[in-house]
């Protein structure tokens, strides 16, 4: 895999498009691109967010901003939001979808189903 | 929410903040931001890792880019993953997340967990 | 499948064996036994906790007894359950995993590893 | 606890109702009731089904019987399908679900919405 370039990890402003190229980048360099099919790449997802839900399993509800969590917290649960996350892309790219044109299309079709409330 | 304007919709090129701003600007016209709770956007995603799942579950292995597959099939696989998509960026949103650097982030940790083949 | 006898649907009495072994006929009378291979059994179950999943979503915590749910909700709760329930059972006998038996152990083994509280 | 008396682990035999009250008094005799709030289960499950999953996750499509599994690997599998059951059971008892007459009665509903081959 390439360095990370300077100013390339500029967190949100990262696109979809930027990731999928990373994760395909890793998985050749490492030879993985034989194990990344489509059903193992979704139940390593579904791993991941079984990772994700037992942070949360014990709490109750959880109020927004997590303020009360600790910063070793936090940064776990960063970690398990970006496992689901890079699998979910991966497994995108995989199948030949284009997440992000799929996603911005989802979002279109939602306003039409749920139409903003009028003021 | 606001139209989407022209050359917005490009696809993979778009950004994790891009479509933050979008999930957090629709949740508002709606008065939905209320339902928004960490646990409630979690179970909301494990909802949608279900019916991603559900197209996947009696096929037996599947090939990699869905060559076979219904142009109407792969429309609803972009959806549903788009579903997961944007559930788990609202999560990580509402949760003080940035998702897009914890995903660099967590690349490189990767990285060096698993070093590259030497050739 | 057989009728089911006098007797027999007397709810939480119903072992797993019982229940095994009514999917087991119910697959072979209906030639889906193709169909139920681990992977594809375990994807279905997946699917099953996403239904489940939807349920609880935007309900924030819920108190235990559900006694403000509508008696709809609570008898579609109960199917969804189910659902989970018999696939679960039915990955555990195509894995060739006696389930009740590892479950006994499953308990037996947590209460070596969590003391109970002395009073 | 209570000692599991002789003849009781009988593995398949065991009903849901033996469970369901041995998970109550392990809970109880830990002071673990506080804990078991139906969406805190909900996803101590999920969390489970992950844990599933990711012994499936690499492997391509598996055989029927795992006969090629290796000993230690279907015990791990053995605990993992009984970590599901018993939070499902813990689960459904808290919602006040008697899981076994749903499931049966699932079974039922199955058998008319999908008759049986005609042979």
């Amino acid at each position: 895999m390439a360095a990370i370039r300077e100013g390339e990890n500029d967190g949100m402003g990262v696109s979809l498009k930027d990731l999928s190229k990373k994760l395909e980048d890793f998985a050749k360099a490492r030879d993985w691109e034989k194990y990344h099919t489509p059903r193992n790449l979704l139940l390593a997802m579904v791993g991941e967010v079984g990772e994700l839900s037992e942070i949360f399993q014990w709490k109750g509800e959880v109020e927004k901003g997590l303020e009360s969590w600790e910063e070793s917290e936090k940064e776990h649960l960063g970690e398990e939001l970006s496992d689901v996350l890079l699998y979910l892309i991966r497994l995108a790219d995989i199948c030949g979808i284009d997440l992000g044109h799929a996603a911005l299309n989802k979002i279109l079709k939602n306003a039409i189903k749920y139409p903003p409330i009028s003021l």
